[in-house]
């Protein structure tokens, strides 16, 4: 099992405090030591940080951890290897450009039969991981449902949840997606979220002893919503998906829902 | 101007000497204050470090110069911006996916008319610059003519020389590239290279008082091609393209090389 974060916020938002919960996830309070990775967009562009080493040993991380980092749209992942080596074509979150836009994806799971299913043409994977397959495979998909990008993007990640569903089939396929502006997340067995929003209150980790008072970080018009594998903080509601479920954020706010049966 | 720095190498060879001696060019000793980056290869797996900061102040350059990088193939870029703003979706290298590789390009100079010459269908770039749609236009030009990933790969990347000499007919076009095997730079105006092999000597860069002996820094046995903008070194004979001039490099050894009239 791998874990997964995502974020989505109306202004640019430090994500420091529940990467380092993350953080902590790799190697030291969990068992996920073959390696992470996040990206976040400022504006168009995406920046990735990545490393095959265990989150709570890594150099890069600790430059991450203490980078300050502001962002609307988040990815990040923490890597236990079941599907291809640790190597660093295999480590999440994967990239790939489409339609003017950088799209980030990191997937927390196994598929069975995977290589038989997942046929690909255009979009060939670099790694050897189901992971990465299946990113190649939902974009094929959203290309060949769309030739070109179409006007109202939600309409594409609610294809993209609709195929993400078929990969359900196939496995354990909990997912998150960016384009830089939409977070997707989609549930097949683990995946919680929480919005934040004025008025905002004080949180702890559960992986470390950092409390941190939102209120002192935020300003009353911010909506910042978090997504992760398990709930990172003690102290708040969290959301749990259900299985085949997807949820779609812009700017911090759900705006699009629905449960698979 | 911005200025081009890669490297070939059949083992995976420290960068930061070279890396150093071009940062200092960002901002301090060169007016390249409108961000850098690098792009190196661990395996079949990219990883890039950039920013919008000059080079010389810039604190995820200093990561990067202190980081044992090792790579075999490198592309690096610090920019003075003239198309495009200062924005991280128009800092090089830039990055793409195509036959299962990681594809990173940069490119110094200036195209004229460029956005009505290179149009692409499918390879639509994020940013704004020339350099990213000449990049997104030789990736279209190469699958238009070789569908599928030709077996020599040598073939594609001479081809992609001819396509870039057709490019340096819009104005400026110095250009490097590689897929993590191959390393291509084709001239317009402004690229050396070097390459080093036993017996090594020492070198002293330019920019700063750095000295290094490389005969400590490696094996007998170690090839490693360096390629730049100007000479990064000043005790050592620099090879100086010609316009229209390609080089490709397979693990720090030339493999072929032409002059486009």
């Amino acid at each position: 099992m791998c874990e997964l974060l995502g974020m989505s916020a109306n202004v640019p938002t430090d994500i420091c405090f529940s990467f380092a919960g993350l953080l902590e996830r790799g190697g030291r309070t969990g068992p996920h030591k073959d390696g992470w990775g996040i990206a976040f967009y400022e504006g168009k562009g995406a920046r990735s940080f990545k490393d095959v080493l265990p989150s709570c040993e890594s150099e890069v991380a600790q430059l991450v951890r203490s980078y300050p980092i502001k962002s609307t749209s988040v990815i990040s992942h923490i890597r236990q290897a079941n599907r291809g080596g640790i190597k660093l074509e295999n480590t999440h979150p994967f990239e790939r450009p489409l339609w003017g836009r950088n799209w980030t994806y990191a997937h927390n799971g196994q598929l069975t039969g995977y290589k038989k299913a997942l046929s690909v043409k255009t979009q060939l994977p670099v790694g050897s991981t189901d992971s990465e397959l299946a990113f190649c495979w939902l974009l094929e998909k959203l290309t060949e449902r769309f030739p070109t990008r179409p006007k109202n993007m939600a309409t594409a990640f609610r294809f993209i949840a609709s195929q993400a569903n078929t990969l359900r089939q196939l496995g354990v396929f909990n997912m998150l997606l960016s384009d830089g502006v939409y977070v997707l997340a989609f549930c097949s067995n683990n995946l919680t979220w929480i919005t934040r929003r004025a008025p905002f209150g004080k949180a702890t980790l559960i992986d470390s002893d950092w409390i941190i008072d939102f209120q002192k970080e935020t300003t009353p018009n911010d909506i910042v919503t978090v997504i992760a594998t398990r709930p990172l903080t003690k102290d708040e509601t969290w959301n749990v998906m259900q299985s085949g479920e997807y949820v779609l954020f812009k700017q911090g706010e759900l705006i699009s829902q629905k449960h698979f049966p």
